[in-house]
């Protein structure tokens, strides 16, 4: 998607090689605009999939998927990462690793808001290692329900989360894909 | 707000007399349709209020916000509660203790995205104690940004957070104020 690839190239600012950071308007402060066109990108992807549900994990995800949900028309479930006192009942759960953190740690998504009549489309921010979409299309999975595919802004495609994915038969739909980044911060889309 | 104290009514649960379980709509599963109604609402009463930046605090928060967000085509910000790699640089940061988890934590926002000229509308999903909103306003003031006031979607108003924010002089607008919960599961307004 052209727009978000200018976007990239003109706020998004690589350091130490590998590290994209684009708080600028994704993931801290939040372009709501520009989300407006990610969400109909989206939609024009997804659109025929019946997607009656858009699962996605805190905390940067939810705002990219409350506007996409708003095309779709239908509600957004977001994966927590620990188990709070709010959350009662059976859970689905699948452990997920942080290369950020360097930690592993849980999702849980309440049985309550995933059916097996439910046809889901995960809405993320980030596709890198693939570690957080893989534990989010498990609890899909363990719910009973079907995984209509992944929409995602940014899939860094020199790491190996996208074929991981791929290779396993799922739809991933990434709106910008980037292929290298270099030590003079320029990047190269696929 | 008659409509979403029907829908607290119809869906909300309340569980050992003081939390309400409301996370079928507002906070795990989350009812975009109904966002946009509250959006709208939101907007209503801060129309006149020159709004530059919405910021929220995650995770809950952010759904709310962006949705609000575009009703006043503005960005939002979302404090973060740890200190991540992806945050580098100067940040303000504010302590907030959580009741739920009995625990403090910081909240951080970078210095990029709050500035003095920020004209600042703080959403949030709920509003019981005043830790959370608190920390907030003060990440406002320590930006020397402009706090408009803040917006609620929940309000218990019978614990001490509304009355301790207002007194400081913050408008707080408050679309549902619940002003007692009972074991029967019963819940009154104000």
């Amino acid at each position: 998607m052209q727009l978000l690839e200018e976007r990239i190239r003109k706020d998004g600012i690589v350091k130490d090689g590998s590290i994209l950071k684009v708080d600028s308007f994704l993931n801290h402060q939040m372009d709501v605009t520009l989300f407006v066109q990610l969400g109909d990108e989206f939609h024009r992807l997804f659109a025929g999939d019946n997607v009656t549900k858009i699962l996605t994990i805190e905390a940067s995800g939810i705002g990219i998927a409350c506007v996409t949900a708003q095309v779709f028309g239908c509600p957004v479930v977001f994966a927590k990462k620990n188990k709070t006192k709010n959350i009662a009942g059976d859970v689905y759960t699948s452990p997920v690793e942080s290369f950020t953190h360097g930690t592993v740690y849980d999702i849980i998504v309440s049985k309550d808001y995933l059916k097996p009549e439910d046809r889901v489309l995960i809405i993320d921010d980030f596709l890198a290692n693939g570690a957080a979409l893989s534990g989010l299309a498990k609890l899909v999975q363990d719910a009973g329900a079907t995984l209509v595919g992944a929409g995602i802004v940014i899939e860094k495609a020199f790491q190996p989360g996208g074929e991981l994915i791929r290779s396993r038969g799922i739809r991933v739909e990434s709106l910008a894909r980037v292929k290298a980044m270099h030590s003079d911060g320029s990047i190269e889309f696929c």
